[in-house]
C-alpha cells in the first residue's frame, strides 16, 4: 500500500488529490512542521531532504512532486490522470508541473524561506517585497499560455490540475490579487468543488 | 524534424545531449543571451518564459528541461534512454531531474540572476554570497543519495545523466570544490569522453 507523508499548507496537497482521483488505496502521515518534524531522524531516514511529500510505495521512496505526480498516473492508467501514450501530449502536462515546480513554487518560497538562498536579514525582506510581483507574473503566463478550457493543460483532467490548484490557494497569502487571473480563480473553484478535493482537504485537517 | 534553441552554457546542453544519444535527427539554433536575442519578438512567440531551452517538435513547442527529456526518452524508445515500462524506475529518474530543476539549478541561478526574486543590490550580491554553500549541499546530497554506480540514478545510462553532467559542469563557476564529490567528478569525467556530449559540445560552441 502507498502511504503519504505531507504537511497541512504545503505543496503535498496535489500528490494527496491525485491518490484519491487515482482511486488508489493509501495511508497518510503528518508532519507537523512547526514543530520540526520534518528533521527528525526517522523521516531523514525517508527523506534526507526534510522536505514533504513523500510517497512511500511498494517499489521504495518517493519525492518531487512532478515525479510523484507521473508515477500515480502511469501506475494508475484506469484513471486517465494523463495521456499516457502521447509522448507529446504527457510532455506538455510535465512541462507545467515542471514549471510550477522550479519557477512558482520557488517564487512563492521567496516570502517564507528566502534564508535559503541568503544570510542577511535584510536580503531576506528585499526577497519577501518581491514576492507578489513575482507570483503574479507567474499566474500571468499561466492565464496567458495554459487553461485553455476548464483544465489546466488540455481539455482533459490531469495530474495537472491538483498541482495548479495548489499553488493557485498560495495566492492571497502571496499578496496576488486572484482577481487578475479569472481563468485561474475559476479553476480553483471549479476544483475546490471535486469530491476528491474536498476528501483531501478534509483528511488533512481532520485530528 | 526536431529544432532545439540554445544557449551556450545553459541547461540546454542536457536536452542537446539527449537528441544525440537518440540518434534523433535535429537541427539547432543558437541565441545570444548577452545581445538579449531570447527576448526578441520571433523568440517570444515561441516561448513567451523568454528562456532557452525550446524544443520545437512536429506535435508542438516543449519547454522545461524535465519535460524535454522525459519527451526525447518516450520518443526514441529503441535508445533506451529510461525504463520506460517501470513506472517507479522511470519516477526515480523524474524524482532526480526534477531535484536539479528546482532545487540545484535555482540555487545557481542565485549567483547570475538574483534580480529574479529582489530589487536590492545588496540583496543581490547577499544571495551571491551563499551561492557556494547551497550549491555544495546539492551536490552533497547528491554523491549521498545518488551514483549507485557508473550512472546518476540507477544501473543504467538514462536521461538523467546529460543533466547531471551539464548542471556538474557550473561546479567551479559557484565555487565550489569538485575534490568535495569524487562521485559527481567521476561521473563528469566519463560523460565528457562520450562522443555523443563531444559532438554537442562541439556543436553548440562551432560558428
Amino acid at each position: 500500500m502507498l502511504k503519504l507523508y505531507y504537511a497541512q499548507n504545503t505543496c503535498s496537497l496535489a500528490s494527496h488529490i491525485a491518490l484519491e482521483d487515482a482511486g488508489a488505496e493509501f495511508s497518510i502521515h503528518r508532519l507537523n512542521i512547526a514543530a520540526n518534524e520534518h528533521h527528525a531522524l526517522a523521516y531523514l531516514a525517508i527523506n534526507p531532504k526534510a522536505r514533504v511529500p513523500t510517497l512511500v510505495t511498494p517499489s521504495g521512496i518517493l519525492t518531487e512532486t512532478p515525479a510523484m505526480l507521473a508515477y500515480i498516473a502511469q501506475t494508475f492508467p484506469q484513471a486517465e490522470l494523463a495521456p499516457l501514450n502521447d509522448p507529446y501530449a504527457f510532455a506538455k502536462i510535465q512541462e507545467f508541473n515542471s514549471y510550477l515546480a522550479s519557477t512558482l513554487h520557488v517564487a512563492h518560497a521567496h516570502r517564507m524561506r528566502g534564508n535559503r538562498w541568503a544570510d542577511d536579514e535584510n536580503a531576506i525582506l528585499a526577497m519577501k517585497k518581491k514576492v507578489p510581483e513575482t507570483v503574479s507574473a507567474c499566474f500571468a503566463y499561466i492565464e496567458s499560455e495554459f487553461l485553455p478550457g476548464q483544465f489546466a493543460v488540455g481539455d482533459s483532467y490531469s495530474i495537472a490540475d491538483p498541482y495548479l490548484f495548489t499553488l493557485a490557494t498560495w495566492m492571497e497569502g502571496d499578496g496576488v490579487d486572484p482577481s487578475r487571473f479569472p481563468k485561474v480563480y475559476a479553476h480553483r473553484e471549479m476544483m475546490r468543488a471535486r469530491p476528491t478535493v474536498q476528501k483531501a482537504l478534509h483528511d488533512q485537517f481532520a485530528d
